[in-house]
């Protein structure tokens, strides 16, 4: 790492950095220049523990990493591949596909059939909903995931849907094919940390507002805790204009892509917020990388319990699903 | 609240959307304009859930609520102040300090006592730490909680310390005095809503990307579950320049002042990041209205296992107190 | 418009306001629900002017345009397809490309030729180059404007580049077929309305930070001011990620679309910042409904006095050029 | 500079960077490490030409400069403090205020007269108005530039008014006792450079989504040019959150003040959009080391052609200019 040098900073302080990197045993090296100093911090791989420690010091101006925080990840390794039964990798786009939240069973069959006949290759159906209100539909709760695993079933599709609550690793160990962390609880580390010791495979969202290294270290912890099986999904970010709530981050996808070997899909719905748009977002995820999508149906949003306007109509549905395999097949290496 | 009717809708669109407010019952008064049309829509306080379904027609291009969403806390009631053994807020803002982390009981100890000495009204300590990385230091867990208490009671102050898991809630319970809720956990429904289960006052820290409505929304699911002891902490806001990567947002201090009652503190620590910066942002936080502050002291930041470059040592501590008093007193209507 | 009431504004706020209404002769009517008062308020089309005035008294919350404040494009209007010679928005996708500087006359030719080859329907070279730092390059000047007339004729292509300088519209005038307002000088009123009065084609680069509704404003200078040649040109938002200081804001782009009839390209190459990502980006632009392209390319990157990083390879712009096409056929309405 | 290595960089790429580096006289050592590759650049203080160049090395992921790019202005010098007629920084903050727009004779006058009174050093109107909308308010031009002098002249304070045009400079020098750069033009560069021909005193606004690093950087080029006579002003950020549409940047004041020795005051009408907040925010700024302040003031705000939502009250300005001092002299070294 580089350690910056305050350009106010006083001999005395400089010496006590020195001091102590001497005594921590700590090698570095001076850099200076025409109106700088710094130094070249020499760490081992697990040295980060020393950096909340150095920049407290007055000398310091700031510290610039050089090596990559989350160590479990690397682009140099080979892709990981979607690895879910019934889907594969070298020939389809992943599509996940479902209400946003279940309201009954008859609902959840409804939509089951029709994302199934369009090709989806998971069914999604929320049962614990992370409201911004505490006055609106929090989900049918457990009653919810048990619908979801019967109708999964049926469909013969294996089922996501998004944890809130520790206290219901179990239940979704035992029900749910694939678990989902929401875009709210990327940084709650007690739900990582959990999850971390099942054998599920995670989708982890990412923060409306979370820097792609934020993310890449959120899925360190799944890995670090031994659950290796991480899909990450971007699903737009915060930006400063209020017409356009969120903004697909097709940059923050294609320069995670470089960073890790974790495969990454795109929540087009929520990132769209508006069915209109939902489809044109698919397309360009796939045509950026993309490895898949996760898409909100519902055969009548106008009555949807939750995200109605940014629902996809099966037909719109059926559509997306041909078109984005089409950029996934011209857009695969050969 | 006011349905804006998108500009390109066909009149059956319209029709629709027509029926299904009186087929609903819901009464809507038509306003047209030069080039738009929008409905006016009669709700009564609870009518939050329609809103996701009226949304998701295809006559709508938004929906403008009117009420406000948060309808446990009206500026227009008296300001609740705050309400701790030892503290008189009609004298003095109220004070939170201690380290980051509690790295041992000494360290503890050594910062309590300056702390108490120079006012201090209650004594903060993280035991649990949310950290970005998972290579870094994640506090000492229960064992910390245990130090912090008996510091705390050695020292005659009530003790603060954020909490991460829903399953540490009987032991807070049993051993802090003031539950700090951290920014990244601001939307953690399923840790707010055990915690609106006791009785213990919350300090609940506001996103660093989170509105002000977000955050008012998130202090409603402790109110809605039944505690209304919540104390309001904004933390500094996430911004488009790297060099400041928080900016403490005193607009939304003034603000959220004009919309609810809860009482309103400022973490200058996280909000500056850096300890040149701190004793400024509490002077500002404090002319703007902010009814304390949560501040980071270390003896030794250097040491410091967190947070070392914000802490602020005990001495310019002490300075800090007595510039903030003279400003609170200033500012204070007669 | 709607003018939402302040909860706390007293009777007599409230009078005041409605005696304004009443001795200005605006008409309007008075909405309440059960925690809220609100004032329909009719304004024939040019009403802005009083906004500024009626925001001002003391019983005003807020107020709520409901008109749109671009008054000369409209989403229900046809299109206005690119008009170029040479172009046939039919077919294919608009495409500019060229380098960031013009360097040298034999710089520009080498890459004219490559371009023209590929299918670029226009040259761009920047001649007056807006630069963050006095102390890099700041181009040509009016030299470079003339090398880039003689080459574009060369290679029969017509030239777009950048306008800083009102003083400089003469010259562009003379020379340049398509000018280019950048991202920094968006909102500068006053090139705008120079810019208003010639008929040249000018294509109008959204601000890195600027809403959909500034951007399209700054077009409505333009309409206003008697020039309706505009094309709109989406480069990329800032971020609060310093790793992606861009994002590319396709999001905008679709918005953008359902408000104006004005046609929008994208510019991948600034939305990008790394030469990796710029096909991708294209190919999502087009997929989203862009209307052309505008790239940078340059035969020797390594050497380009200014943006070399996000600057492509012939090689790689030429498939570039077949992949736009190849999705802008896809996504046609047949 | 620091040129960070792409992980995936073959060996050949890296070698053609030390090639370029060795054919360039440039003289590098190279730093490495456990998973990482870097070079330390030894470049003389103008060496940010060849940053562009490097930078398009398919071997470099990213270039980190150390030195900093403002080279005229540097907080170790001693702080210029403002150097206005009538004005002395030792004892007492300074104080522009006025309207926002120019609209009569009178109506400047009225103003004028109580800013004198309560204490202002310089009275601001504006005559040419960057307006978001072609049809608003557009400023009385060049007859309010003279309207401006003459009432300056007879309450005896200096003037100040934001220039838009080139065009205008000489209008400006002949009139204006220091010229403002608004937000929306920090970026354009063809007025700053043409002002730093100017020996005016120029006020240079921070732009609303522009880092610490552009601001100095544009005030780099008033100092390149010639004219070493700036103000910064900070006047509020744009922010995710549409309920507060700005927000003060204590932060990047506090982090300008270590970055360069000129002189920077604060916008508290701007940054607040509502006149409940001017003061409380006015308080904050000097409260965090701004130097001075600009403060819409209008006898009537409920007239004004603009702003009117922000400006002060006659009364509350007073108060305003007492607060300020007292927290000016409570907070200066002594």
């Amino acid at each position: 790492m580089i350690i910056v040098i305050e350009r106010t900073a006083q001999k005395q302080d400089i010496d006590e950095l020195k001091n102590v990197l001497q005594n921590e045993n700590i090698s570095y090296r001076e850099l200076s220049g025409p109106d700088y100093l710094a130094f070249h911090v020499f760490l081992s791989n697990d040295g980060e523990a020393i950096v909340d420690n150095l920049q407290a010091y007055r000398a310091v101006e700031k510290i610039i990493p050089l090596s990559k925080p989350y160590r479990k990840q690397h682009a140099q390794r080979t892709r990981k591949p979607i690895n879910i039964r019934g889907y594969d990798a070298a020939k389809e786009p992943f599509i996940i596909a479902g209400p946003c939240s279940i309201e009954s069973e008859s609902q959840l069959r409804e939509i089951a059939k029709v994302v199934k006949t369009s090709g989806a290759h998971a069914l999604r159906g929320g049962a614990f909903k992370p409201r911004t209100s505490p006055y609106t539909f929090q989900g049918m709760g457990d009653k919810g995931i048990h619908i979801l695993r019967k109708v999964a079933d049926e469909v013969d599709l294996p089922c996501v849907s998004e944890i809130l609550s520790v206290n219901d690793v179990e239940l979704f160990e035992k029900h749910v094919d694939l678990i989902q962390v929401g875009a709210r609880n990327m940084q709650n580390y007690d739900l990582l940390k959990a999850l971390s010791k099942t054998d599920k495979p995670i989708i982890l969202k990412r923060g409306f507002a979370s820097t792609v290294e934020e993310w890449l270290l959120s899925a360190e912890y799944l890995l670090d805790g031994g659950n290796d099986n991480v899909i990450l999904c971007e699903r737009g970010i915060r930006s400063f204009d209020p017409s356009t709530p969120h903004v697909l981050d097709l940059n923050g996808v294609l320069l995670a892509k470089t960073l890790t070997n974790l495969p990454i899909i795109v929540d087009p719905s929520h990132a769209a917020g508006d069915y209109r748009f939902v489809t044109d977002l698919s397309n360009a995820a796939i045509a950026c990388g993309a490895e898949g999508v996760m898409v909100e149906v519902h055969h009548r949003p106008e009555i949807a319990k939750s995200d109605g306007k940014q629902s996809l109509k099966p037909d719109k549905f059926h559509d997306l699903c041909q078109s984005i395999q089409f950029i996934y097949e011209k857009n695969r290496p050969q």
